[in-house]
């Protein structure tokens, strides 16, 4: 992890991108949502799985909260494109605990790769790049 | 379209599954909450695009509802197999307006192509191909 000009550098890890924050859990979610919010997403879905597993699984979890971040002008051209585009937005971003209390974990969704099942679409495709810059900007600044 | 021993067949669309439903939108969106409870699938997400569309763009929208369904047991073993798994859930059901009145078009992703992304995993693929089952029956029963 090294500093960049633009922020804090990501860790690819398959279909997303993630990096370690040195934040509680709380202030991690917190300071997400408003990094998304500068990049132009609003947060239109938030389920704490941590607290859904305890009440039908009876389970303890770490804390994990997933946020559907969504840019309206771009998903309004998508959806124009596909109509069934809905199937694969939100795009999520998920925070998690970690074992150590003031350390949390921030991942973002690859749009690239989520949206390359979709087929060829160059519309898509272009809206996707954009869009995976975003988010992972909105990451580095967290 | 035909009537299969376990209810309506479905449209195989790319990256899901649809059927257009003989049923105004919102009385879709019920039968289609009640279908996804019955297979085991809570609702923790419903993002009503139309209206995001109306108040962040000014812009008139057909009814589309997004839902996020997930099933606990299954997105507990999930998650603890790829703790990232949460940026693919829950997983998404829409039901949008169609032309006419009556007939509205639900849809559910395909779990197995969404997975396809994550790489290797004989848990979560099998895992994935038990949640497309029960998806595409509660799609059927609707």
């Amino acid at each position: 992890m090294e500093n960049t000009a633009t922020g804090q550098a990501l860790e690819k890890t398959g279909y997303g991108f993630s990096r370690e924050v040195p934040l509680a859990f709380d202030e991690a979610v917190q300071r997400t949502r408003e990094a998304l919010q500068a990049d132009g997403f609003g947060v239109l879905s938030e389920i704490r799985m941590d607290e859904k597993f305890k009440e039908k699984l009876g389970v303890d979890f770490r804390k994990y909260v997933i946020l559907g971040a969504c840019n309206p002008p771009l998903a309004y051209k998508v959806v124009q494109q596909d109509i069934n585009i809905g199937l694969l937005l939100p795009c999520n971003v998920v925070v998690y605990a970690t074992d150590t209390a003031d350390k949390s974990v921030v991942a973002a969704i690859d749009v690239n790769s989520m949206m390359s099942i979709v087929g060829d679409s160059a519309e898509i495709s272009e809206v996707a790049g954009v869009v995976n810059e975003k988010l992972q900007h909105a990451l580095r600044q967290i």
